[in-house]
């Protein structure tokens, strides 16, 4: 049987790092799946208003296709994953083929959020860490390797991350097998996720 | 009778400008004094070591002599108060004076933790304001007006003014008369806190 680790949880909470824990202790077991990949196309409309686009409002995301591919890969079969160009928000030309594993490590702000998605998830993870200490995470991470401003990331997390947090991720959490608090260690969290699967 | 009005509550709560609208309502009725102006001389140390220094910490500020200023100042008394020099942590050679005025109005991060400090304060507000937004606040005044990079106001607080706050400021919060909350409108705050003099 193929299962699913689901992790939720806000910007900042340190999602990737431990779907990257997880992926890296389970070898050649595990295939990682970021909600990410699935942002909608945004062609359709100009470069400055894809600027004003809700990237944290769950709408932009394209759900029903994550959780077409998450079916599927739970049933075995392999999937074409779309990746997004964060530089133009436009689906880029290349997918990326994901293989069925027997764990799959799915993660994203909502992916608790989505009812069908939830049904697809066998271990629900939700990451509960302090506000002040993710707005200080997606700052040194923006304003280093992505290059942007402070003020540039403060106006989008009061504006768009912070609300969209309160209405959608937070009230998510409620779904949750398990709950890693606080200002958590990586690996002792990895650990234990795994147990779970044991 | 001269009363005083006390307003702590952490780094960016929001302190100063209610204490600007306080004084602004009252006029020539009101006087401010801030814990700030009565941090701690640091020559006899080197500037090197100045820099080590946890500011966010109650003994970075001389509450004795605070103390004693304030209860002159509530005996109808003229004070010299001192005055700090940030750029290089030492006492100002010149004084400020203060004279006494029917409400003194007293901010900091710590004038609710002294006990010595609360018996002199008739008003006691605390301003308590979500940390992600209070961490938002800070970044922007301290990049911008202060010129200060986004990575050394992040080290700060995460190394100082985080544990300082859970340790001393909130905790002072059981002391209040009035607990302001949320991302609040100064001037209702203000309105708010004059009606207890009234």
């Amino acid at each position: 049987m193929i299962r699913c680790i689901g992790i939720a949880g806000g910007t900042g909470s340190g999602k990737t790092a431990l779907s990257a824990a997880l992926a890296e202790a389970l070898g050649a077991r595990a295939a990682v799946v970021a909600q990410d990949w699935y942002y909608r196309d945004q062609s359709h409309i100009g470069i400055e208003q894809r600027l004003q686009v809700n990237y944290d409002h769950p709408d932009a995301i394209e759900m029903e296709r994550l959780a077409r591919d998450l079916a599927l890969l739970k049933a075995g079969h392999v999937v074409d994953a779309p990746q997004y160009d964060f530089t133009t928000h436009t689906r880029a030309a290349v997918t990326r083929r994901v293989g069925p594993r027997p764990v799959l490590i799915l993660e994203g702000l909502h992916v608790l959020y989505d009812a069908d998605l939830r049904a697809l998830i066998d271990v629900k993870v939700f990451l509960d860490v302090a506000a002040d200490l993710r707005l200080a995470r997606r700052l040194r991470r923006d304003t280093g390797e992505r290059g942007r401003t402070a003020a540039s990331v403060i106006m989008q997390y009061l504006e768009q991350a912070r609300p969209m947090h309160d209405a959608f991720v937070a009230p998510s959490r409620q779904y949750a097998d398990v709950v890693i608090e606080g200002d958590f260690e990586i690996e002792a969290a990895a650990a234990c996720i795994l147990a779970r699967l044991a």
